[in-house]
């Protein structure tokens, strides 16, 4: 979990990669990650090449099991 | 055009789509005419179903015929 920080009810991670295309590769790995557990990710792609990933359960207006389960998932890729 | 608001020195342009999936589809394809253009605008897949773009030209401090010119691509996506 490191990098990761928690701002308000979300779990927070930027990334950063070579470029856009590499920046894409990853967000398409971590779409795959969420569709897989039904659960979605704010995913903002910036600045050609970060990726800023905001993670919440907004049925429960904070940050739950889930989140940190698709974090440890998205810090494997 | 339609649909595309000048917010601050970008242009900025909502989408909603049926869900996450047909979201990402259309990310990869914005992604696939930025990488055409060599112009990258900020991509945020948001609320599972939702794309918003923001479209500058950062070099000039604004929004220019590159801005455009991308923005007429992806309307006839």
């Amino acid at each position: 979990m490191a990098g990761w920080v928690q701002d308000g009810d979300a779990l927070v991670r930027q990334f950063e990669h070579k470029d856009f295309a590499a920046a894409m590769a990853f967000v398409n790995k971590v779409a795959d990650l969420a569709e897989e557990a039904n659960h979605h990710p704010d995913i903002l792609i910036h600045g050609c090449n970060k990726v800023r990933l905001t993670l919440s359960t907004h049925s429960k207006g904070g940050v739950t099991d889930k989140d940190h389960a698709l974090a440890d998932r998205v810090d494997q890729l």
